[in-house]
């Protein structure tokens, strides 16, 4: 690609970026931590009521702006408006509008509703763009309700067989037997005609604005991230089985306490994340049964093992292994056995290098315009995501990258996760203009 | 009390006695570990349906013994044998028939079923006792179910008021919301009429068969445990406290991970007992919300504590408290927060003297005639109880003491938990012996 200078002088309503925002909030508000109306979290879980209530009203909007919608097997939104080359695939902004049980109003959302704010401007202001631009609404990115995160994404890459997917069983039961994937598309009445895929939808690129989610854009005083890749990562679940016997009456010399042994293997799983400068988290740990007074027989926790290099991910995984065999082996919980179950496994991603250059061109040419940008200060830096996100999916089939926003204390999946509305708008341009960039860059002939 | 001479020649029969253990397991067997009918282990949770059904077997064996029976407030069961002296209060036999959700088949069983075929010794030879001899099935011993344990003899002891006890919710509801004692002592027909005191309904004496529980026993070729006491120990539920935030993005540092502080605590609390050679045990350890990738904000997790000594008891407990503390405060999990909450405070136990040398003498006795005490080889040992037992609760009004028996491995709340006939036999009669002993001392005048 050649030169990427500043496309237009079109800029998003940071207003009506907000109220957007918060309007989409009011379908699964939870968590009140403050007193106004939008000082909530979210628990907005992927196809539930309130998650159907905020795909009627993304409709609702589409329809507004007189732009096309439609929906994939997969219940994934697509709206899309054209350009002056029909035939060109669109260029897309897309991100998700699940969130965890006890979310923020951010995480997700502010990418879609940033995507939706960038189509109003193109459309009030008559902007013709070169082809297509389009958004999309992803379904269930967080793995909360169904466990497979960006598992619609994946199937729109053909990374996730459709079936795997719609068989996916909510992880709990709010009542009776656990509900699939596609019990619940149909349900809420979101599984689409459109065939997930790639092939059936093409896109030409996939630009995600997302909250960094870590506390280092706000401790560096910077504005914007360009995402050049995101991290490794594997999750696995551990199962620590020992012996159930009484509390009492068992000496310690006498037992194979799985619990004591787990509680040894988070920690030691602790102290290995340290060593390699990797994260290791235990988000999930159970006792089974478990009374106050006897030893529980089983002991699972899951283990989010995390690196920004894929070599180093392996051998964080390879230490944790030899670490937890050695406790239960020669340390006091002799006897525990340890079981490793591999529940997803996402390699290193590097984005797109014509995609980060448009991120990059429209970052700079934003942030300059900003009064902390006096003196030449640059506002934007490179950064590795710690998350996945559904563009490490649309990586594998067409250019993607994404944009980081500062986020408040680092802060993220928690009721409290904040980007303030002025970040969130500069957040929105930069997207904004890295599309049309994008956009303008393609009709042109190779350089 | 004077003299303990050999009271009686009566023996109890062992096949009878494993018959009718065996035939009162059919109500609430599960978790099978083998292939014949008697290889499996019990979930018989107080109140549930199984417990219905072992409790109206229980009442069919006194009628068709002739006995009389009756039933408390709390559901606690009572069959007396007249004697002699009418105006006396019974010696009683006690233990309880629930069980662990995965518990076996001695625990408590074993107590009760040899008290039932010590009446029928009684009965079958005609052998006319001083006072009234009586068995008693207490309720809810193992607060399993209901969050308290021995809780009915708790009563009856006027230690745990009636309403308390009623309130108490079940702590894994099967289906809808929790059901309280009340309530399910009502659904299954065992509220009785009868106050639940010591006062209305008082005993002679109370002595219980139990098994050991541990190891030491087998270990040391013992037949017979003579208990002199219990030791103290302390139940608590620790909150731990911190911040939900995502686990890719947030950096170790700038982390409050109550799950990795909770699995810090836990091991802590087992190095301390190692320390004060006590016990620490976590048999329930839970994480809210928590998925994969987010850490929970708050991990809960039970704490039971215990020692043979209250002052050292008391030393252990302050010693956690300060590494807690320490943990929370300094180390890498700096920021959580810990909350104790005291479940159960059972301070360490000593039984009545009479009761002891009751059950010594007669554990003399019955061991003086096996084989492996050819030589002069004392078969019968002091013992303190590692676990806490109705006994507890009716040692505060009435002279109470307890035999153990040997547990193969020193396995207990577990399904494979066992006691050979011929042990449960020996026990038995130790059982009846002491009863004895102690009703034919209770009629001479004081020496």
């Amino acid at each position: 690609m050649g030169s990427l200078t500043s496309s237009s002088s079109l800029t998003i309503n940071q207003e009506k970026l907000a109220s957007s925002l918060h309007e989409s909030c009011q379908f699964g508000a939870a968590h009140r931590w403050g007193k106004s109306t939008e000082e909530t979290g979210m628990a907005r879980l992927a196809l539930d009521d309130t998650d159907k209530q905020v795909r009627d009203w993304l409709m609702e909007q589409a329809k507004t702006l007189g732009l096309k919608a439609f929906v994939d097997e997969m219940g994934n939104q697509f709206i899309v408006r054209p350009g002056k080359h029909s035939d060109m695939p669109p260029v897309m902004m897309g991100s998700h509008l699940d969130t965890q049980p006890t979310g923020g109003r951010y995480d997700g959302i502010l990418g879609v509703i940033s995507g939706l704010e960038a189509l109003r401007t193109l459309v009030d202001s008559g902007y013709e763009t070169e082809g297509p631009i389009g958004l999309v609404n992803w379904t269930n990115e967080e793995g909360a309700r169904f466990p497979k995160m960006a598992v619609s994404s994946g199937v729109w890459a053909e990374a996730v067989p459709l079936q795997t997917a719609w068989d996916l069983r909510e992880v709990l039961a709010k009542d009776g037997a656990p509900k699939s994937m596609k019990e619940e598309l149909d349900r809420i009445g979101y599984c689409g005609e459109h065939k997930a895929s790639y092939k059936s939808n093409p896109f030409a690129a996939h630009f995600e604005l997302h909250i960094e989610q870590g506390p280092i854009l706000e401790d560096e005083k910077l504005k914007i991230g360009v995402v050049k890749g995101v991290q490794a990562f594997k999750w696995f679940n551990i199962t620590v089985k020992g012996r159930d016997s009484h509390a009492g009456t068992t000496p310690l010399y006498a037992r194979k306490d799985p619990v004591l042994a787990a509680c040894k293997l988070v920690a030691a799983a602790n102290f290995i994340a340290h060593e390699f400068q990797g994260l290791a988290t235990t988000g999930i740990f159970t006792t089974d049964p478990g009374t106050v007074n006897t030893m529980a027989h089983t002991a699972t926790f899951t283990l989010d093992l995390r690196h920004v290099q894929d070599e180093v991910l392996a051998e964080m995984v390879k230490a944790c292994e030899t670490e937890f065999q050695r406790i239960c082996k020669d340390d006091s919980e002799q006897g525990c056995e340890v079981q490793w179950e591999l529940l997803v496994d996402s390699p290193a991603v590097e984005f797109h290098s014509d995609c980060i250059a448009a991120v990059e061109a429209s970052a700079a040419d934003v942030c300059s315009s900003l009064p902390e940008a006096q003196g030449g200060k640059q506002l934007w830096k490179y950064m590795i995501s710690g998350a996945g996100h559904d563009s490490c999916y649309t990586n594998m089939r067409v250019p993607t990258s994404m944009i980081f926003t500062p986020t408040r204390s680092g802060i993220s999946h928690n009721p409290t996760e904040y980007c303030s509305p002025e970040d969130c708008a500069l957040g929105a341009n930069v997207l904004l203009g890295a599309v049309l960039r994008y956009d303008k860059q393609r009709a042109k002939p190779s350089s």
